[in-house]
C-alpha cells in the first residue's frame, strides 16, 4: 500500500496541432495525477512563443481558473505532473522548464532520472554555464543550447547521446513537438491521435479521457518529432536489450492503462492468481489493501474461491499535510486512510492482498487493525517479489537500509509484521503472469541487477544529488 | 452514482473533556467528510471563552497548519462539515455559529433542514431581531436569545420546542456541550468515549478513526447535556414513530458506519443480493459504478454467483472545479471521474450497479461508455427503489420536475439511458434487507408519504428559502 | 507629530444619484484617507439590494481592482475609513456595517464614538437581541429595528432620540440616503453637489477630488434625507449649545479642507503666528516637524521674520508594519520616518514648531535629532495649549497617565524634551486665532470641560467598552 | 513634479559585518525607496552559503515580516530596490539577482543602464550560454562565469573591462563584498562606517537611517573589495573625465543627502535663488509643487522677498494603481495628488516652482487648477534647462518625441501650458548654482552630448532592449 508517500515519478502528455491544446493537456494531466501530485506545469506554443504556467499543486488546483487558458494559447502544449526524484521541491524547479537560447525558445518536460547528469554539469560549468535549477533535466538543455549542429534534431540527438539513465521526454519549440524514450524504455509512453492533432502521453488513460485514439507506444530509443508537415520517427541510438520497469504493473500505473503491451488491471489479476497458486492458504474472505490491491486480490480470491470482500474502508480526502494529535493514536498513520469493516471482519480467517512491503511499518499496523477488528487469523500475500534495491531509474523508493525485504528473510518480515502467514509472488510467477518468458523487464529492485551503471555514489546512501 | 453534485447534507461532531479537543475534532471531520465537502469549521471552548476557525474548503486544507490549534484552546470543542442545503454559500453561513448574547457565548452546529425557520424569523424580526446569516440553523440562537427561561438546558428545550423539521445539533458555551436529536431521528447520531472525554459524532467512523469507544446511538427526541459533572438525557418531546432517513444507507453514510442498528456495507451487501433475487440476469460479469455501488455489487455477484469486476476506474483527484474544453467530448462530466477497462467489458455481457438514478443523465453516460468499451450487453441494476420525490429534511435533491422517476415509467427510463435491462430494488425488498418488518423510515422519496407537513412553498420548486 | 499612531477617528462619504456612485465614494475614501487608515469599506445600492465591499487595509489597495467596482452596482453608495476608536480591529468590525431587517437592508457608516452604548446594548441584549459586531456603531441599528415607528425617518429619530456622544452617520437603504450630524457638532460634516447627484463628506477636501460643489455644512443636530424626490432636513433634537472639536484644526482636517467655517490652513497658519506673538525668540530659523507642522512653522516664521526651513525630512513610504533591529539605534522610533539636514542646522538657532505633544517621547528624540545634527539652540513650539485630557468624542488620545501635561509644568516637560525653551499656543490665543470670541468649541482635551458626561467607567483607564 | 511615473532608476545598499546585516539592509532600503518603488530584495551570506529574499512590492510590506530575517542569516548583505529601465516588471526580473556558478555562489545589484549588454549577450549565447533573465545585469555574471582569471577580483575586473554604460555595483558570494563605480561616476555610491562593519549606498541618508558613519564616495572607475581582512580599492580602468549626472541634484535624490560632494537640499535652494535672479517677476505668493520643488520654492522665495506659502497639498496615500471614474473629471490624474488651497491662491499673483517639464501635460493640469482656484495670475518657473533629449544611462525620461522641448520653444510651451509666464534656469545657472565651473557633469538630457556612444537602435524610439 503506498501512504503518507505521495505517488513517486513524473507524467508526461503534449499535443501538437489542436486548437485546445493548453486545455487537453491539462485534461490529459490531471488524468497522469497518480503519477505525481506535487507540482504541475504546462507550456504552449502559438507559432511564435512559448507560454507557461507551473505551480505546486494538484492539476485541478493549479489549473482550477478559466483565464490561466487565456494566458495560454496556441496549438501546440506539454505538460508535466511531477513528485521530485532529483531536485528540491521549490517552484523553480517545477516542469517543464522553458528556456531561451541562441535559436530561440525551448521547454522541456522529463519523466525519468539521469545517472550521469552531476558528471555533465561540472563540465559544463566549468566553461562558464550558469544552471538555473537544481533538476538534473536541466542538463540536457544546456548539452542542446552548446551542440554545435544546427538543425533541432541534430541538436537533440547529440544531447541524448551524452546522457543516461531513464527517460521519457517531450520538447517544445516554437514550431515542433519531441519526444523521446531511452533506449531501456524503462518508462511508458504512448502516441495517439485526436482528429489531425498528435497526442504523446505517459499512460493511455490519459488519451481516454481527451477521447484520442491509441495509436501505438513510443518504442525504446525511438525520437518522434512532430511538425506541421508531419511526423517522422528516428532511431540513432544503438540498440540493446530493452527493460521496462516491471514496477509499473505492481502499482506505479493506472490499471485501466494499457502498457508495455499489456492492460494492467488483468495484469495485476493474474499476479493474483498466480499469487494464490503459490501461496494458497485456507480462509473465509479476501480482502485488498485499497487501492492498489484490488485488482490482485480479486484475482486470487476468483482463484482460491473464497469470498472477495471490502474489509478496509479508504478515506480520500487526504490533504498534503495531516496535524497530528500529540496523544498516540495506535495505528495513527494508517487509520487516517484505511479504516477497518468490524462486521466484514469479526470471527474470520482473513487474506491481506497488498502490493508489495517497503519498510515493513505500514503492513504491521494493518495486520494490528485487521486483527483488532476481531479477525481470527490474518494471512498475508504480497503480489510482488521482495523488494531488497533501490530504484535509480526514477521511482523514489528508500535505501537499502529501510528496504525490510534487504536485511530481513520472509520468516523474520512475518514475525515483524504479527501474520499469522506470509507470502510474496516469485520472480518468476511474476514475469510469468506477466508473459514475459524472455525476460525483457528491469527487476533491479528485486534482484540488483541494474542495466545500466551509475556512479558510486549514487548507491548507498541514495542522496539528492544536485 | 453522486457526480458534480459534492456530497450533500452536514456532518457534527463533538468532544468534550480532553486536553486535545479542537485536534480530536478535526480528525472526526475529517472522518466525515463524506458528508459535505464545501465548507468545515470548529469552535473549542477553554472554559472562559469560544474560539472559532470556520472556512470554506476541506477538512485537510481548512486545519492544515499547526498554529491553527494553537488559537483553538480548550478541553471541549464542536465541529461541522457542510454542504449548504439552506442559505447561501459564503463564509458567514459556514457553521458552526457562533454568537454572544446575555448569558454568554454559544456556538451551534446542525446537521438537517428545518421546516418552519422562516415563518419563525418573520415573527422574530418583526419584533426587532437581526439575523446575521441565511441559515435556518440561526433561528434556533434567537429562539434561545429571546427565551424567558434561565436555565441553559430550558431554553433550548423551549427552542427545540419551537422548530420543526430535521436536526442533529450540537451546542457548545464556555462549560458545556449538549447534543439534540429531533423526535422522527431522520439523521444519526451517535455518543462514544475517549478515556474520560465524551464524544458526540454524525457517524461511528469518526469514533474510529480517534479509537473512541463506540456506547450508544443517541435517540429521537433525545437531548443530552455534559458538563464536568457528567452527562444527563432528556426526553422533552411528545414521543412519536421514529423515521430514520433510509437513503443514508443506500448511499450516503460510510460503509464501514455503524447507524440506526446497522453496518452500513453489510446493509448494502444484503441491498445487491436482494436486487439479485428480484431481478436476476444472465450475464458474464458484475461491475460497480464506484466508490458508492461496490458493496451492492459485490452482493448481487456473490448471489448470481457471476464475477465481480471493476470495469470503470475512478479518477480521486477531481477538484472544487473543473475546466472543460469547449469542444463536445461525448460524455465529457462522467469521464472526468470515470474511465472504463476495454480489456475487462470487452465481448461481455455486464450488469452495471448503482445505487440510485436521478436525472438518468449520468446513467445514460455510464451505459454509453460501457457499450463504447465493448461489452455486448448492458444491464443495470439500481440498489433503491425508484425515486421519485424531493427530500425536505436535509439530502439535497433536485425538484420534483427533474427527478427522471417521477415522469417517466422504468421502461421509459430504461430506453432514455439506452441500457438492455433495467431493474430497482422494490420498497419491500429494500425494507425486508435493512431487517425492518414494520416500517420505522421515512421512505419519502420514494413513497412521497412525508412524516412532517411543511410549507406549501417549499414543495415546488424547491427554493432556498432564506 | 504624529508617528506609528495612525492617524485616529474615521471618514465617511457618501452620494445619491449618480451612474459612477461606487467610484466616486472610492475617490472621496481616499481623500479622506488621512481620518483612517485601518480599514475601509463601501456599501452601494442600486435600487432593490445593497452591495458590499469591506476589507483591512487602504483605499487604493482595498478597491484596487476595476472588477470590485463591477460588485458594486447602483446609484447611491456611501464609504467609511476608519481607524478604531471602539471595536476590534477584526474584518466584522469594518464599516459600513449592512444588515437586513424586518423592513429589508440598511448599512450605516459612523465617525465619532457613542458614550451609552453599553448601556443600550445591555437593555436591549436583556430581551434577546444578538449583536454581530463589538462596535457602538450597532446599537443604532438595533434601535432601529425594534422601533416602533414605520417611517425610516421616524425610526431614525426614535433610534438618535436614545443615543448619546459624537456621531456623524451616513445610512443607506434601498432606496435612501440620510445624514445625521449630533447635537454639538464635534465632528465636520459637509454636502455637496455634483451635477443632480448629492453628496456627503466628513470634510470638502473629497468634494474637491471628485469636483463636486460644496453646498453646505450639514448643522449640528441635523437630520438630511435624501430621496428619489430630493433632500429635507429636519431638526427633532432640542437646540443646545454646538461645540466642535478644536483639535480638526489643530492636526486632525487636511489643511486644503473647509469645516466649522473655516480653512484648515489658514487657521493652522494663524495659530503660528500667534504662537510667535506669545512665545517670540531670537533665532537663525524656524522649522516644522513635517508634514502636519508645516502651515504653523510658515504662520511663525512670517510673524517672527526668520527664514523658514525643511530642517527634517519625512520618508512617505511608511508601511504598516516596520521590523526594528534588535541593537539599540538611538532615535529609532522617529528615524523611519524624519531625517535631519545637517547643511541646514549645522551652527544654527533653530525653532523646532509642532502641533502638540502627547506623551513627549517623540518631540524628546527630535530635539536630540536636531541638536545631534549641529543645532546650538533648539527652542520647541507648540501650535496648541498642553493635552491634559482624553477625548470621548472620537480622537483616540492616549489615558491621562500617560499625556505629559496631565502631570508636569512646562518646565519640567521642557527639561524631559531636552529643548532650550518651550512654548505652548494658550488657549486664549488660539481661540482668537480661530476667531471663536464665544467659545463654540469643545476645548475638553485642553481643559477637561467635557460638554456630555459620561459613565464613570470610561474615565480611566480608556478601555474598549465593548 | 513626478506623476504617476513611479521614480525611475534604482538604489542599492550592501553591509559587510554585522550581525545583523539583513535587518540593517532592509533599513538602508528604506531609505532608498524613492529611487525605486516597484520591486526589492535582498541576498545575505552567513559565510558559506547566499540567501534571498526578493518580491514586486514596497519595501516595508516586502520585509514586513520578522520571520523573513530568520531566513537571511549572516554578517553580510547586498539589497535593491528598482524601477525597471531594461527587463520586464516581472519577478524573476526583481534584483539582486543570486547564481551557482563554477566557483560557488554569487549575488550583484545595479543602478544604471549598460548600453553594450545586447551584443554581448547575442556572443554568449552563440557558444551555448543560456539566460534566465531580461535584465542586462545578467551578461556580467556570465562574463564572470565565462571568465578565465582565477581570482573573484580579476574575474570581475575582466566583466567590467567588457560592458559599457552607467554602473552602479555590488557584489556578494559566501565570503566577500564587492563594490564598483562605472568611469564616468554617473550614479552616487557611498562608502561608509557602522561599527566595525563596513557599508556601501547609493545615497548618504542611508547611512543616517542606520546611523552609520559617512566615510567618502566610492569614485568614479573605483573597485573596492571588502573581505574579513579588510577594504582594499582598485582602480582598474583608464581614467577618465567623470560626467555625474545633474539630475540627481535637479528631483531625483533625498533632499537630505550628501552627494556629488554637495548637500542636495542646498543645492536645490540654490538652483531656486538663481531662478529668480534670472527670471524675476512681481507676484504676491511663491507656491511649490510638491513635494520634489520645495527646496528650490524657498530659494526662491527668499531671494525674491515674496512669501511662500503651500498653495497645493499633496495626497501620500496613492496605490499602485488607481481606478479612475470614467466620466471625464477635468486633471483628474494630478487632482489624485495634489488638492489646491482655494483661501490661500484666491485673488494672488502666484508663481508655481516645478523642477522639471516633461511632457507638459502635468503642468498644463497644475496651470489650470491654480487658476481656477482663483490666482489672477499664475507664473512657471522651472529649476532646471529644458530637457530635450532622452536618458540612456540609467533614468527612465520618455523618447525625444513625447518630450515637449525638444520640439517645442518655451513660449510655445508657455502657451501649452497655459501660464502668463515660463521661465527655465539656464544651463549656465544651473552648473554655477552647483558650484562646477568646469564642467563635470552629464548634461546630456539638456544638450544631447552624451558621453558614452551607444548602439544606433538605442535611440529612437528607447526600446526595451532584452
Amino acid at each position: 500500500m503506498k501512504l503518507y508517500r505521495p505517488t513517486e515519478e513524473c507524467g508526461i502528455f503534449g499535443i501538437y496541432g489542436h486548437p485546445e491544446a493548453a486545455n487537453l493537456t491539462y485534461l490529459g494531466l490531471y488524468a497522469l495525477q497518480h503519477r505525481g501530485q506535487e507540482a504541475c506545469g504546462i507550456v504552449s506554443s502559438d507559432g511564435r512563443s512559448l507560454y507557461t504556467h507551473r505551480s505546486m499543486g494538484l492539476v485541478a488546483d493549479v489549473f482550477g481558473n478559466q483565464e490561466i487558458f487565456g494566458n495560454l494559447p496556441g496549438e501546440s502544449a506539454i505538460g508535466h505532473v511531477r513528485y521530485s526524484t532529483t531536485g528540491d521541491s521549490v517552484l523553480k524547479n517545477v516542469q517543464p522548464i522553458k528556456v531561451d537560447y541562441s535559436r530561440g525558445s525551448i521547454a522541456i518536460a522529463h519523466n525519468g532520472n539521469l545517472v550521469n547528469a552531476q558528471y555533465i554539469k561540472d563540465e559544463l560549468e566549468a566553461w562558464g554555464s550558469i544552471f538555473q535549477t537544481t533538476m538534473d533535466t536541466e542538463v540536457i538543455l544546456h548539452l542542446l543550447a552548446t551542440s554545435k549542429h544546427s538543425s533541432l534534431e541534430d541538436r537533440i540527438i547529440d544531447a541524448l547521446g551524452r546522457i543516461k539513465g531513464a527517460y521519457c521526454l517531450l520538447f517544445l519549440t516554437e514550431t515542433r513537438m519531441v519526444a523521446a524514450r531511452d533506449p531501456h524504455g524503462f518508462r511508458p509512453l504512448c502516441l495517439g491521435k485526436l482528429g489531425d492533432a498528435w497526442v504523446v502521453a505517459s499512460e493511455s488513460c490519459a488519451l481516454d479521457l481527451i477521447e484520442a485514439e491509441f495509436v501505438r507506444e513510443i518504442e525504446p530509443g525511438e525520437i518522434v518529432v512532430i511538425t506541421k508537415d508531419g511526423l517522422t520517427s528516428h532511431f540513432p541510438h544503438k540498440k540493446i536489450e530493452p527493460a521496462p520497469c516491471i514496477f509499473e504493473f505492481v502499482y506505479f500505473a493506472r490499471p485501466d492503462s494499457y502498457i508495455f503491451g499489456k492492460n494492467v488491471y488483468q495484469v495485476r489479476k493474474d499476479f493474483g492468481r498466480q499469487l494464490c497458486r503459490e501461496h494458497r492458504i485456507d480462509a473465509d474472505i479476501v480482502i485488498p489493501v485499497p487501492d492498489s490491491g484490488v485488482p490482485a486480490a480479486l484475482g486470487y480470491a476468483q482463484e482460491a474461491g473464497i469470498p472477495f470482500e471490502l474489509g478496509l474502508i479508504r478515506n480520500h480526502y487526504v490533504g498534503r499535510t495531516f496535524i497530528e494529535p500529540q496523544q498516540s493514536i495506535r495505528h495513527f498513520g494508517v487509520k487516517i486512510k484505511l479504516n477497518p469493516v468490524r462486521e466484514v471482519l469479526k470471527g474470520k480467517r482473513v487474506v491481506v492482498i497488498d502490493d508489495s512491503i517497503v519498510r515493513g511499518t505500514t503492513s504491521r499496523k494493518i495486520v494490528k487493525m485487521v486483527r483488532n477488528a476481531g479477525a481470527s487469523e490474518v494471512h498475508v500475500r504480497i503480489s510482488s517479489p521482495p523488494t531488497s534495491y533501490p530504484c535509480y531509474y526514477g521511482i523514489d523508493t528508500p535505501t537499502r537500509k529501510e528496504l525490510i525485504s534487504s536485511s530481513h528473510t520472509i520468516e523474520e518480515i512475518r514475525k515483524y509484521i504479527t501474520a499469522d502467514s506470509l507470502g510474496y509472488l516469485s520472480e518468476e510467477g511474476l514475469l510469468q503472469a506477466v508473459g514475459a518468458g524472455s525476460n525483457p523487464f528491469c527487476k533491479a529492485c528485486f534482484s540488483g541487477g541494474y542495466p545500466i551503471t551509475f556512479p558510486r555514489l549514487m548507491a548507498e546512501p541514495q542522496l539528492d544529488l544536485f
